[in-house]
């Protein structure tokens, strides 16, 4: 896989000579994002947009980080972490209730190097999967010790998951997210949607219209397309019923994971201001992390398990 | 617009020389369908798959025909009625409650040729528009006279129209068929419905389940995913869960329009037939009618109502 050609943003912290003595990767869904760690210290970073991790083999990770860390000296006794879907790690999830990472992190034996891939989880009923998710949870947790209650994990598919006693009791996904993106890029909404404003008056009202009739969606999408045509729609508008539609039928039924819980949104900071605005709007006020953040400290908190 | 180089399929009924005193087109969702007509009687039929009707201007569509109709014989002078979102059309939208042709068929200011586009409807509130379907309910009535009830037109974008002595009263568009087709064609979702089966037990158990809880599809669509990487569901299954979620859903929000009420189907057989099992479950059985027979027979009722 031709990384380095599919390079979409790159970043180091410092110029300097970067020396890890190991590398925590997240394999998330917006990409890939590296950190060179000396102990529990980040002190670099490289990050690359719009890779799909579930492309990544354990033997085709370390070629393809070496071409995207280009400055750090490392090689191939250095130990990688790693979060997110990588091929083959369906196999190691391990079953909820659990504590997100686990009494230790053992070695990919299919990798020629020290790798360590952190098992997703997964609930046997209702089906579901949770991969790079966990690591974040643990993240939060450490950083947050003896917290207690539900974590709303934004993206592409959001993740609700009820957390208790440092254990992931049960979790549940939607796809809001991915709707979003495939409405905006593939189908007839999209010259409606060609735009980058959201309007939060608008979305507060398209969250509280879906949330109390949310099987009308598949309607009121197709009338963001009508506003449009008839161009009676505000800028902003469009894309703040598209959002406030979908993460009004999420809240609708994702309501048992919120009402009265104390909650937690982790996510990338565009999308987590959404939730937190519509959970707000329902008297459901969010505390807020950020992903890469919790990522980085779910890692390292993942590094301190790993064996031999 | 190289209307040959995407022809998709194309067929004549007769191999004699064709010569139309008038043609028929309907520029739907799934393509182009025009038949060469001598008064009422259809001589001739090409269909093309694919095209995008929105794409066809009023003077580009008479040499867009001419090369899909190779083989028939007419000129400038033969008049052309079609229905459908042809581009500028969009103007002559005519407003419901009315009567789904008008009392006229004006000929097109901006063509140089007779071409008799058949206006479509629009709806102040709830704000929407439908452009050829107008034409399909047209249709059925002329087939049945005094038929009173509400019409479901199936598609990308399914439309529930009630009709009440021979008026369109009111209708609402649901994009329940693109989602679909975007989820089989560009989603996360796409390996699992590389399938052409549909198993209509599943189907049937997804519709119910979607009808109670219209709320939790972007749940449960995911939930796809997850049946086909454990494996455990079997063929026919993916695409009857996705299909049976849509429609369920769309039923729980167009209830209005089928309970109790006098129903029929307009559409592609394949998708009609979906419409016709999850509407039968609930006890509402609908008389079912073929897209493009509604939309000749239509066509036929419009051009009676030509000018000059």
């Amino acid at each position: 896989m031709a990384l380095a050609a599919r390079l979409g943003q790159c970043r180091a912290m410092t110029d300097k000579q970067i020396n890890p003595d190991w590398v925590a990767v997240d394999a998330g869904a917006d990409g890939l994002r590296a950190w060179a760690m000396q102990g529990g210290r980040a002190v670099a970073q490289v990050q690359q947009a719009g890779s799909n991790a579930r492309d990544l083999t354990a033997d085709g990770l370390r070629p393809a980080l070496q071409d995207l860390t280009a400055g750090w000296q490392f090689g191939s006794k250095t130990p990688v972490v790693i979060c997110g879907p990588l091929e083959g790690s369906a196999a190691a999830l391990r079953a909820v209730p659990c504590t997100p990472l686990g009494e230790s992190l053992p070695r990919a034996s299919d990798a020629a190097s020290p790798l360590y891939p952190v098992p997703g989880l997964r609930q046997k009923s209702p089906a579901d999967v949770m991969q790079g998710g966990e690591t974040r949870i643990a993240g939060f947790l450490a950083l947050n010790p003896g917290w207690d209650g539900v974590i709303c994990l934004t993206g592409p598919h959001s993740i609700w998951a009820e957390v208790s006693a440092g254990e992931v009791v049960s979790f549940q996904s939607f796809m809001s997210g991915e709707l979003a993106a495939l409405l905006r890029q593939h189908s007839t909404l999209r010259p409606a949607l060609a735009q980058a404003t959201i309007d939060m008056a608008d979305f507060g009202a398209a969250v509280s219209d879906s949330l109390s009739r949310p099987e009308r969606l598949a309607a009121r999408l197709l009338a963001i397309r009508s506003g449009h045509l008839s161009g009676s729609a505000a800028e902003g508008a469009a894309l703040a019923q598209l959002n406030g539609l979908l993460i009004g039928a999420e809240l609708a039924a994702a309501r048992p994971y919120w009402l009265g819980q104390n909650l937690a949104l982790i996510g990338a900071p565009e999308q987590t201001r959404l939730y937190a605005a519509a959970l707000e709007a329902q008297g459901a006020p969010a505390t807020v992390a950020e992903a890469a953040r919790m990522a980085l400290a779910g890692l390292t908190a993942a590094y301190r398990l790993t064996e031999g």
